[in-house]
């Protein structure tokens, strides 16, 4: 009955680590930092790739690989790129081990020192434009449009289960354009297409603006963010869009001939998104009796459990949920028929909804009497008695409202937990009980935003696109501000 | 007109990188050893991995994550292992930067030393088996069918793109039964799903094996390998499945309660194919015009180029090319128009060619007056002018015959450049002349296998599943043999 899993009100971390691990998503590694995606956490992962694939696509982008590997030099290229990101992470100095002189197990080999170190890729970037360098020289070879599905290893001291940790999985866009609107348009569409995949797909709404300076990705001229409200009142940044300039074309002397013959640098963008989409997936819609998966990203949709007591009902009840699973996938869901004897059906029903598949039928003697089944929904736990006939377009429909539903659910909690604070008493108030989302003014300057992290651990998640202007005083400062900005403690 | 392709015959090698590069498969990165797989090489790597992925997951299996990083005392553990894997390697030994004491750059900050250095996976077995340690405790846990899909670092010396290179992209599969014969049959279970997908899909005939003992996979106890013989009659082994035996739950101690109470150790296999089964593709199928690429495996199946002369023309044409796209895409083609303006017919025409494209089609303003098609087969270079009525049917049916003749090609080949050999000094001509597979009599030994090694450098590639045993003598050594095995020169 779940009852391993620690309370979600009592201890929100807890709850998390311990629903991570019991649901066999992920689990801690041998190495430090670095996780192992179990089965189930890698199936999701999975249908989140499929899904972004399929769009990125769509919108004129192809897959490639790049080296795992970036020479050290390479991060001294670009100023800010450099201050960002080379301090932690792996560095390859070796590329050979030998027998111990003792005999025991392998030490380094000193005469297979590297001339130059090699750093695990933080992120591609700097890799990438040395290609680039190669691949375009006229106007005719932009726009360039490449997404690469990778790992990536940032040498993070604190680290957690999908949110951070020293190893992870991402897609890395890495664009190339000839003007900067396009690269900006690029920059802009990726987003959307991110926020209508987390939101359509993974029904968790989200608030697009720009980062702060402050804020923002080291060597971009502007970075594009969508945050989401967890249900302990944290933010959590599910992925940003980057409009890079012409910064690392400068860095890697990237020029092409324009249609009018002139050379020019090449303006860039790149983006992501990470498994940590999973933590945000668990964060915001999970409950006490495990996880709660939307049906378009659930690996199984419909659980079929069977209540026997004898052979002659297991063999009955196993013939019709043959019949409904064949009814079902022929509607495209993906159907589990849970037919083992080795468990009893109250220790299914809690497996199931620890894994957090959408539907569950549970069909026993009675409802082969009646030609009915069972149905539960995962999101709010109702049961109906529903009759076999036309299962299929019920249960179809079943899972458009439940993805409904649990967007409407986390829409509603983020509204109630976002305000609008013009107080400096009450904004410290908020972020040392409740949390959640507060909009409110800033003056505009890097050193207030420092201040107010520094007293609140809160951070400008973004500046949001949707906010009207409305002229106010700073929070914190009170000097003049033209429009509110989103605060929150994030992860 | 493909004209700065090294002519094949001339020189098979240079032939073979000029393709490589100029097909925009692949290309050497500013790292050493490691390539850039680029868009339309990474194009191929994505059918091939939906293939087998698909494969995969119909036999049971399902797919997981594992760290990048193995910490170095694991490999000590199986002590076959650490002499066939754990010397060559890229060692991570710091995971910090820090700006240089010159201003110049970033440097290896000393004080961010690893107490125990982490090995980039060469293979990963021995991190996967001590996560195996905590997964399996009774036979209900077993078996365990898991793949992954990752990139792999082996530190070669001399690296050939696709073939052999220090980073590349893999898929290894990790199991583990409760039996011998389970895991028997697993590893022979998966042998025949690449080879059904190698010689279905890609269109290469292989002879399926055992390693000998030298041959063998570090750690293994059997290790069944399927190998092709290429155009300049070498060898390349395409993939190998080993039967582990209990060596690394041993090394592990990784043991599971058995249905009647005993604790035994577990079984396992391992298996996997590389991006160098793209190399296999180039080198099985190409010529001097440049890739042949089946059918099944192609990310383009047809072309479609416009031939015109005004404006009327090309419109009138752009809209038949568009019907009979339509009319492709519904049989599941994937099919591109090349409308673009700023490139002659002919030199469409050259460049599909080179990119391996199955098939072509013309059109020109005689097609449309005759509603017609020119098709262009690239497999055997043929054309025809054929109705547009029923294009669809036609093509379909064109794109099986494509795939078996590229097989039938190659099975032609293979069965020409087999030899059964009794002679040493025929052995020796043969394989200091034209290459092939050599079929002959050896006497069991390492010892023999080693110096046929050194005076011609032919390999035993496999000892064939179907020979029928054949008494007869040792062809170095006169000894006597039960059966021919399969030697050749290997890539």
């Amino acid at each position: 009955m779940a009852k391993e899993l620690t309370n979600k009100d009592e201890n929100y971390s807890q709850w998390y680590n311990d629903l991570v691990v019991k649901a066999d998503l992920a689990e801690n590694s041998a190495v430090r930092g670095c996780m192992v995606i179990k089965p189930y956490g890698y199936s999701i992962w999975e249908k989140i790739q499929a899904l972004l694939d399929k769009a990125f696509k769509e919108t004129g982008h192809v897959n490639a690989y790049f080296p795992l590997f970036i020479p050290k030099s390479f991060f001294s290229k670009e100023a800010n790129h450099v201050e960002g990101f080379a301090k932690e992470c792996a560095v390859v100095t070796h590329y050979r081990l030998k027998n111990a002189d003792n005999g025991k197990g392998v030490v380094v080999d000193e005469d297979a020192k590297l001339e130059e170190e090699l750093i695990i890729r933080p992120t591609s970037e700097t890799i990438i434009w040395n290609s680039y360098k190669n691949w375009i020289q006229s106007y005719r070879d932009l726009p360039l449009l490449i997404n690469q599905w990778a790992n990536i290893v940032r040498w993070e001291m604190r680290t957690r289960l999908f949110l951070r940790t020293a190893e992870f999985l991402w897609q890395e866009g890495h664009t190339a354009h000839a003007t900067k609107q396009e690269a900006q348009e690029e920059a802009l569409r990726i987003l959307d297409l991110y926020v209508d995949f987390i939101e359509k797909c993974m029904a968790i709404p989200v608030i697009k603006g720009d980062k702060t300076e402050t804020e923002r990705f080291a060597g971009a001229e502007n970075t594009y963010t969508f945050e989401a409200l967890m249900q302990d009142g944290k933010a959590l940044q599910t992925g940003t869009s980057h409009f890079l300039g012409q910064n690392f074309a400068k860095a890697f002397d990237v020029k092409f001939t324009s249609k009018e013959g002139k050379e020019e640098f090449v303006w860039a963008t790149s983006w992501g998104v990470t498994t940590r989409l999973i933590g945000a997936l668990i964060m915001a819609h999970s409950d006490n009796n495990g996880l709660i998966i939307p049906p378009k990203i659930a690996p199984i949709h419909v659980v079929i459990v069977p209540i026997y007591k004898n052979n002659d009902q297991f063999n009955k009840i196993s013939k019709l949920a043959s019949e409904i699973k064949t009814k079902l996938e022929s509607k495209g869901m993906s159907v589990k028929y849970d037919d083992r004897d080795t468990h009893k059906p109250g220790w299914k029903f809690a497996e199931y909804e620890l894994k957090g598949v959408p539907v569950r039928l549970a069909i026993g003697p009675r409802d082969i009497e009646n030609n009915t089944v069972e149905v539960a929904r995962r999101d709010n736990l109702e049961k109906n008695t529903v009759p076999v006939n036309g299962i299929e377009d019920y249960i179809t429909d079943l899972l458009e409202k439940i993805q409904q539903n649990m967007y409407d659910k986390a829409l509603a909690f983020r509204t109630k937990n976002t305000f609008k604070v013009d107080d400096w008493n009450e904004f410290k108030r908020i972020m040392s009980t409740t949390g959640g989302f507060v909009l409110a003014h800033w003056d505009g300057t890097n050193e207030t935003e420092l201040k107010i992290k520094e007293e609140t651990k809160a951070t400008i998640r973004c500046i949001p696109f949707d906010s009207s202007s409305e002229k106010g005083k700073c929070i914190y400062s009170g000097k003049p501000s033209k429009q509110r900005v989103l605060f929150a403690i994030a992860y």
